[in-house]
C-alpha cells in the first residue's frame, strides 16, 4: 500500500483528499498534520470521516512526514507551503502541492502576482503543472507536482486546444462563478453564511492571481500568450465553478469547429466531457469531471466550463496526478 | 385615494406590487384578478399579505377592472398581456404593463424575438419605456407604460450614459446572473429547489429575448446601436441580478472617466447609486436601488451593476412610474 | 425628532435597527458606535445603508452617547452590555438593551445560565421585558427595556395565554429552528457558509440559555413555572425562527379551544397573527409579525410559531418598545 | 454480472440508484423505464450520468423488464407501484420496491393511511421491510423487499433497540426536518426554489403517513406499539433528514444507558454510527450512514438521528438490501 500524508489537514481540500484517498484501494493515509494539532483525531476535525479513519492529527516535521510517507499532499496556504514542500522533498518523499507556490514559471511572475519573493525559486519552471490533459508525460517521473488552481482549471482546459490550433483571437474574457468553499475554511467575515447567502458578488476584479496562472500555463503549453480578462464571482453554493468564456475566432471558425476541436482534443480523456447540453455545476458536483459546451452569439463564441472546485479543481486532480506518479490506473478512486 | 388593480395576481411580481402598493399612503388596491380565481383571497394566495388585505381574487373582465380602477398593474405573461392591456386602456383606465409586450419599438423586432405577430402593433413605438432615469418626461402624460425587463434594467442603466457620451466601443459583453424568481411562479422542472440549489448554470445562451430589448432601448435613447453579447445565468438565490459588463473605451477613456460619467449622469437620481465598493445583490435586495461600480482590467473596463430583479427590475420600477404618472413624490413607498 | 443611538453597530441586529430607524418619520439616528471604529462610516460597514445615512462609526463613551441621544439601542454581547447600559442610564439617556443582561428576574438565575456574576444586579427584577403583548403597561414609563431573546419570543407569545388560562400541562417541548443570523456576525467556524449550508443540526441540546428565559418570563407573567424542554437547531437560511411546540392540554381542552384562546388573547395585537394555514418563516421574513397556528396529533396539541429572528425577535420588537416609550403610534415604521 | 432494472427512472431516488449501481462492480443496469420515455437516454434525463451509461429510457412492460433483469428497483409512486411490482414478480424477477406499497403489515392499515384499497393485499404482512439492521435474516431469501421510508428510517433505527430493551415510555415525539428532495421531482408549487428557500415550514402535521409506518414497523420488530407524535418539516436543502426524538425513560434509565443500548445494538452494523458529537446532515450527506447521538434535558432524553434521505433513506438502503439478496458483501458500492 502506498503511504500518503495529508499536510495541513484542517481545510476543505484536505477533507476532500482524505475522502478520496480513504476510498483508494492502493493507498493508506499515513499521517495527517496541522499546526492546530491538539490531540484530536482527523475524524474529530472532519466528522464526515467518522468510522473511516482513526488517524490522529499531529504536528509533524517535514522529516517525520517523509519518513512515514511515499507521497505528501500539501494543503497549506501559498508562501507557507514552499518551505515545507522543499524540506519534505529533500527528505526523500514525493509531493503534490495544492498551493500556488510551484505553479508559475518564473520567480518574477510569482513576485508580480503574490507580492513577495519566492522562497524556493530554483524549482519554478522545473515543476510540472498537475494537469494530465496537458502535461501527462511529465507526471510519471516527477518528485513534485504543482497542482492546478481551481479557476485556472476551468479556463485552461477549454482554451488550450483552441490556442494550439490557432482558432481564437488573443483577447479572451473569462467570467467565472465559484462556490464559497474556494475561499477556504478559516473564519472570515466574507465567507459567513449571512454574508454570502442570497447574494452574488464579484471580487478581486482585475487583480485576481489566477489570471496570471491562466496566461502563464497556456503560454507554457502552446507558446502563445493570451490576453485574458478574468473576473471571479462568489455564488451562494458550497462547491462548483462555472466559467463563461468569451472568444472571437480566427479565420471564420464557427462554434461547431470550436466544439469539434475540443471533442477531438479530449476524446480519450477520462474526465473531460464535451457535452451538447449547457453545463451546470450540479452535474459535476462531487466528481472529477470537467464539462464543456460551446455556443455562439454574433461574432463571439461562448465556451461554458463546469467543474467541482474541490475535486477536479483541487483534490481530485491531485489524486489523478498521484495515480500517474505511482502508475496506478489513472481513474482509480475517481469514478 | 388612487385605485390600483393587480391583473394576474398569482406570481412573484404581483406579490411584490401588492406589498409596495399596500404600503403606499395614496393608493388603495382596488382589485386582484386571476384566471385561477376560486373564491380565495389574495392573502390566501400569498400568505405574507395576511392582515394587510382582505381582497378576494376575482376573474374580472377588462371593463370591470377599468370601472374599479384608475391604474392597472398588468402582471401577465407576454402575448397574453397585450389583448387585456388594450381592452383596459380602451375602457378608460391607465396601465403599467409588466410584460414584454409593449417594450420593443417595432412589430418586426417583436416578431424576431418573440416568434409571433404582435396582437396590438399600433402601440409599439408609441409607448414609453418605464425607466424614469431615461424617459422621465414621457411618463407623466402617458396612459400606458411598458415596464422594463429585469436583465435590461441592469444593462441599460449603466450603458446608456456611456453610449451617449461616445465613450465605449459598440461591442459589449453582458454576463448576467439572476436569482430564480425571475423565472416565475409556475411549477416547472427547471425551477424546482433541487434543480437549482447548489448549482449555477447558463441558459438561453445567444438567444435570450432581453438582448434585443437592451439593444433597442439603448438605440431609442441614444440613436446608437450596440452589438451586445448577453449571457444569462441562474443562481441559487431567490432574488437579485448582478450584471458584469465588459466594454472597451474609446479615445483612451479610463475607468475613472467612465465612473465620472455615470456619477454625473445619475447624481440626481434617487435610486441609482454609483458606489466605490463592489456591488453585491444582498446590498440591494428588497430595495429599488440600482448599484453600479467600475473597475478595469487591461484594455477593458468592467462595469458591475446589481438590482433586485423583483423591485427595480419589475414592481418597484412600476410603482416609480405610477408615482410619476399620478404626480406623487417619485420615491413614495420605495425608500 | 427623537435622537436614537445605535451602540455596538457592527452586527446584524444593529443593521436591522438602523434600517428600521432610518425609515421612522419621528426618529433621527444620532450616533453609531463600535470599538472597531476606524474612521469609516456606518454605510461602509453595512453597504445596504449607502445613501440612507452618512453617519460615521465612532468609539464614544457612555456619557457622549447620552449627551447626543434620547434613547440608545444597545446591541452589545451579554456581559459586555450591562456596564455600558448602566453608565448610559446614569448619564440620563433611556436604553433598550438587546442583550440578555436585563432579561432574567434574579441575579442567581443569571449566574445559573450565564456562569458569571451579574455586573449590575440591582436592576434585575426591576426591568420590564420588552414584549408589549405581555407587558405593554410597563413600557411607557421605563428608562430601560430588556429586549426579548429571539427563541423566547417564539415560545412565550404562544404559551403565555394558555398557561394563564390553565389549559396546558406543565411539561412542554419546544423544538426550535433558526436561521444563521441568530449566531451573530463575528467570524466563527460554525457559521461559515460551507459549515451551515446544505445541513441542519441541533446545538446546545439541553443547555441553551434561552430555556431559562422562557421559563422565567412565563412565570413572571403567569405565576406558573413550566417545565420546558428546549432544543435549538441551525437551519441553512439567513433569517427566521420556527418553533414547534408540543403541549398536552388540561381538562380535555381541544386544539380548537387552544386556538380560540390564542385568537382571543391577541385579537387586538397589531403584530400577532393567529392563522389557519401552517406558518412558514418566509411569510414573516422582513416583518414584525408573529404567526401562530394550532394542530393536534393524538393526545398532544402542536403549536407552530414563526417570526423573523432579527425583527420581531430583536430590532423590530425594540422599535415597537421605543414607540411605546415615546408615545408614538406603536406600529410606526413596522408595517 | 447481476442485471438490475430501474423502473420509473425520472426521479431523484432513481438517479441515486443509478449512480450507486453504476459504481457497483457486480451489477450492470439492464433497463431504465419511464412512461415519459421519448427516445432520449438516461443520461439525457439525468446529465450527471453523462459518460457513465448510454442506456435509453424505455417504456417497457413488466414482462419485458423481468426478461432483461435479475432484480428491479421500482421507483414508482405509491398505489401505482403495486400492480407493476406484482406483475414483475409474477414474471420471475425479484423486486426492491421503493414505494410505500408493501411496507405496512395489513390492508386495513394501508387503507387507513393511504385512503384507498390495497391493489395487492395478499403480500402485505409477508414482505420483509428492507432495513437490514432489524430484518437482515429475512432479506437473503425474499423475492420482494419493501424498502423503508426516509422519515421512518430516521426514527425506527434509533427507537427499536430502546423499545426492545423496555427503556422508554410509549409516548414519543419525533420532530423531523427534511431536505426538499424528499418531495420528489414532479413540478409542484410547493417545491419551487422560491417557495422553499430562506424558509422552514411544517407540513402534514398530525396526518403524515410515515407516522403509521414508524408505529407499525417498530411493533412488528418488538411487539410493542408506541404512541408516536410525528411532525415533518421542510428545510431549504437538497438532501438530508434530521430527526429530533424526545423520549421519557423507564425505571430511571439515564441518557448514558440509552446511548450504551444503542452502541451495543449497532456495534457490528456497517452503516450505523453512534457518535459523541451532535449530528448534522452534512456529515452523512452522500453516504449510507445513519448517525445517532443522545442528550438529556430534565426528565427527557433527546435522541438525534441524521441520514441522507436519498441514500440511507432510499436508494442506499435498497442497494444494501440487494447486496444481501444476492450475497454480495453488504457494503459493496456503499462505502
Amino acid at each position: 500500500m502506498l503511504r500518503a500524508a495529508i499536510v495541513g489537514c484542517s481545510g476543505y481540500t484536505a477533507l476532500e483528499a482524505a475522502l478520496l484517498l480513504s476510498a483508494h484501494p492502493e493507498v493508506k493515509i499515513s499521517a495527517a498534520t496541522s499546526r492546530q494539532a491538539d490531540g484530536s483525531t482527523l475524524a474529530d476535525m472532519h466528522p464526515r470521516l467518522t468510522g473511516k479513519t482513526t488517524l490522529p492529527v499531529e504536528n509533524l516535521s517535514p522529516a517525520e512526514i517523509a519518513e512515514r510517507s511515499d507521497v505528501a499532499f500539501c494543503c497549506l496556504p501559498h508562501a507557507a507551503s514552499a518551505p515545507i514542500v522543499s524540506a519534505i522533498l529533500d527528505a526523500g518523499c514525493r509531493v503534490i502541492d495544492l498551493s500556488a507556490d510551484y505553479r508559475l514559471s518564473t520567480p518574477s511572475l510569482y513576485e508580480h502576482w503574490y507580492g513577495e519573493q519566492h522562497p524556493d525559486p530554483g524549482r519554478l519552471g522545473q515543476t510540472p503543472y498537475g494537469m494530465p490533459e496537458l502535461f501527462r508525460d511529465r507526471l510519471a517521473d516527477t518528485n513534485l507536482v504543482a497542482n492546478p488552481g481551481c479557476y485556472p482549471t476551468s479556463a485552461i482546459v477549454p482554451l488550450t486546444p483552441l490556442v494550439r490550433e490557432n482558432l481564437v483571437e488573443s483577447q479572451v474574457i473569462v467570467d467565472s462563478k465559484s462556490g464559497v468553499s474556494g475561499a477556504g475554511r478559516s473564519p472570515k467575515l466574507g465567507t459567513l453564511y449571512c454574508e454570502t447567502n442570497e447574494s452574488i458578488s464579484p471580487y478581486s476584479v482585475g487583480t485576481h492571481r489566477h489570471q496570471g496562472e491562466m496566461v502563464d500555463i497556456i503560454e507554457r503549453s502552446t507558446s502563445t500568450k493570451l490576453d485574458i480578462i478574468f473576473t471571479p464571482h462568489l455564488v451562494p453554493m458550497h462547491r462548483g465553478i462555472l466559467s463563461t468564456i468569451y472568444v472571437r475566432t480566427k479565420g471564420g471558425a464557427t462554434a461547431n469547429q470550436i466544439r469539434e476541436c475540443l471533442a477531438t482534443a479530449y476524446q480519450d480523456e477520462p474526465f473531460v466531457r464535451v457535452v451538447p447540453h449547457l453545463p451546470a455545476t450540479r452535474y459535476v458536483s462531487g466528481t472529477n469531471y470537467c464539462d464543456i459546451s460551446v455556443r455562439e452569439n454574433g461574432d463571439w463564441v461562448i465556451i461554458l466550463c463546469a467543474i467541482d472546485n474541490l475535486i477536479k479543481g483541487a483534490s481530485g486532480a491531485a489524486v489523478q496526478c498521484m495515480n500517474l506518479m505511482f502508475e496506478f490506473d489513472e481513474t482509480t478512486a475517481l469514478l
